[in-house]
């Protein structure tokens, strides 16, 4: 018998631990799932015997590494920050690691140690990235495999509201972590080159510089810059790439909205304010206005922002967040007043998923290539749909491909050490090939080469 | 016999070393001044015989506590950050200490200790902060004494160069830490409050938010705000006031102009651009703008930061710069070049004063205030001229008060114990007092009372 331990149980671990479940008699396999919160494990293994639930602090030394040691293989659906540790025990204990997370300075760090003690710690194993890599790698490499030289690669990812749950101003609901939403973009500027120029953009811009994108039967898309592009040249190989350039996709006008907040300063987590408690939404929007006696909040913010008078579709959005009532803010929950934090939880309130709600997972790829002294270009995209509120296509895309990076390890099909990412076929082609028995299937279509 | 320890010789210190030198004699004091280059120290005390140069490197704890041991008085002119350890080692050895710098969290927590100890821990009692506490505290106590309610206190500071030196199209020189300049603002929102209502301005808006005051006789400047003006509430026991507002002045166009660096991310600290030594001066203010195939530098610039193409006083400022230009960028002294560093080294060359070149320190307090149902406003300003480049008001507006604030404690003029800064009576009046003698005096006049 072989024991996974899968290390917490939130949003997106559902279809994680169904798939392991499906497979587990045949295959003979013990999942123990822990998590501080034992509730949420026991509604997601819901009495299956080959299911343990555990009540597990990560942070607590002894019980995470008794845990650990007992496990074959650990899958860590922690948040990003709290990866390391773990790691840390699996190498010591020789246990193969799968996360969904960017390989962080800590995890690198551990290769040589990972290779050492034969364990694979596999990272970047979700949605994005994870099936960015498996998708564009196995692109890239065809290209250069037939000769070709890559001069464009441009990725965007997002997650948003399926067309028929598409029904607020913002056309965005959360399925994902709202606070990494509300913070999206702050931590440092974007990196990126474009026909070899080096192209830098501080936070306060990046939702100023996007761009469209349209996608046959869903329309228009547009997408603002991830923070570091320039990585990805050594992850995928294309060192002297002339341009690079990865991002997040929303619907049109959310950007325009976002960036609104992003100026006033209203995504900003380094101060508490001082008088949060005694605010209306409209006071706190106010906050952030520069000071006029007789002006309405309207008046001063269109002025301040530049917002022409009739541009509605914009003050429609922050009016349906509640923004211009006089109604207390929502702060039950939140007792770090920052800027960040209200108006996530303004945004809580206004965002969320209803029962029956479908998100989906919007991904798309530009490849400009030389080949044979022709330039060639090609696109590459999915979309996938969540069923509903709880088994959304966040959850799916991101359980799905751990399940099977966590499969394909078990039974010795990846025989690759150390910290990985899914960029080798090795990995990428079976996981494509199953991910497509689960709807995630990518259309590839050559286009006209177009310069920027 | 008395001996004074002052550590750290840099631009501020010469006019500080020669108060102290005049008065040595007379008054049978010893002067250590101590810096880890000689060089520095030896040019300022020139062989006067009540001064001894000592080269010391004030994180060696060793040679640092037996220099400290070893004087009846320590005023460390060091950057902010490096006070702590010298004011723990003063308070263990029960010696007295003065700074220019603000009060820092850890200079804070040794208050009681210090009080424990019967030593002061004096702080901000240089230009901004020291002379703006000094004078402004002053207006207030007599307002407050004569049973006024204080309204509004907006109180403004800036280093520049004088008139008759005032020559290029920025109206600016660095007459202070170019890096100071150069990362001014970027620490965290501002904060204050405005007529009772909190106001919070992000970073990339505040060189957007400024306001005008003129002073008869030197024209019109203008003023940005400072980070956290909430602060002084309590420092000036105005718990209630219902506007309070600190800022800095640049002369008008200043700030337009720095917004736009400030917009295109080049003030970011927080990353070193890959390719740095490759780069002209053009191709490095091309790396903040949106690539196009065709479109100009200035063009790029114009569309992005919405510069009308007739607005030629913004653009002279940044041509006056070289950034336009295809010559190297001036990175010998440049370790690690990120955006703010490599902005800085273009700015140390063209910024620099010349020999016989003035600066000046203007201040400009506003207090508004109601006494017996009336609602009465007034200002106090000063204007402080340099002698040349080396003499500086910069240099004489921070060594003098700190110099008088020494000779103060010396002479058991000032008994108040523990952390303090300068603004209570027995402090701010003798100071005021001898200030004048130095020519540096504040003009107080009634104005009409004005609402925002």
């Amino acid at each position: 018998m072989k024991k996974i331990l899968i290390i917490g149980a939130g949003r997106s671990t559902l279809s994680l631990i169904n798939y392991m479940l499906q497979l587990a008699e045949a295959r003979d396999w013990m999942l123990v799932v822990a998590d501080k919160d034992l509730h949420l494990v026991t509604e997601k293994i819901a009495g299956n015997p080959r299911a343990r639930a555990l009540k597990m602090d990560v942070t607590d030394e002894i019980s995470r590494v008794r845990a650990i040691a007992e496990a074959d293989l650990v899958i860590s659906m922690l948040p990003a920050d709290m990866h390391v540790p773990v790691a840390i025990d699996c190498v010591a204990l020789r246990k193969h690691l799968v996360t969904a997370s960017y390989v962080s300075e800590g995890m690198q760090k551990l290769h040589e140690r990972a290779v050492e003690a034969d364990v694979i710690l596999m990272n970047e194993v979700g949605v994005d990235p994870g099936i960015d890599h498996i998708s564009a790698k196995k692109v890239i490499d065809d290209i250069v495999d037939k000769g070709g030289k890559m001069l464009i690669f441009e990725s965007f990812t997002g997650g948003l509201p399926a067309p028929e749950s598409d029904d607020n101003p913002w056309h965005y609901k959360f399925s994902w972590n709202p606070r990494n939403v509300v913070l999206a973009g702050s931590g440092g500027a974007v990196k990126f080159i474009q026909e070899g120029q080096y192209k830098y953009i501080p936070y306060h811009m990046v939702f100023r510089r996007t761009e469209f994108i349209d996608i046959e039967g869903y329309g228009r898309f547009e997408g603002y810059a991830n923070r570091d592009s320039l990585r990805y040249r050594s992850v995928y190989g294309l060192h002297d790439i002339p341009t690079i350039y990865r991002g997040t996709l929303r619907r049109p006008g959310f950007c325009r909205a976002w960036d609104i907040f992003v100026k006033l300063g209203m995504t900003d987590d380094s101060y508490e304010m001082e008088n949060a408690h005694k605010l209306t939404k409209r006071q706190f929007f106010n906050s952030f206005l520069a000071y006029h006696p007789t002006d309405s909040v309207e008046l001063k913010l269109m002025h301040y922002m530049d917002i022409p008078q009739d541009q509605s579709d914009l003050l429609e959005k922050f009016s349906f967040l509640g923004l211009f009532d006089e109604e207390p803010l929502p702060l039950e929950s939140v007792s770090k007043p920052t800027p960040a934090r209200i108006l996530q939880a303004i945004l809580e309130e206004k965002w969320q998923m209803k029962p029956g709600d479908r998100d989906m997972i919007v991904m798309w790829h530009k490849f400009g290539y030389e080949l044979d002294g022709q330039k060639k270009m090609c696109t590459s995209h999915m979309i996938f749909k969540g069923v509903d509120h709880r088994n959304t296509a966040m959850a799916h895309t991101v359980g799905i491909p751990v399940a099977i990076a966590a499969r394909l390890i078990l039974e010795g099909k990846i025989t690759s050490r150390g910290v990985q990412i899914p960029i080798t076929p090795e990995i990428y082609l079976p996981m494509l090939e199953e991910l497509k028995q689960y709807g995630v299937h990518f259309v590839e279509k050559e286009i006209p080469y177009k310069n920027y």
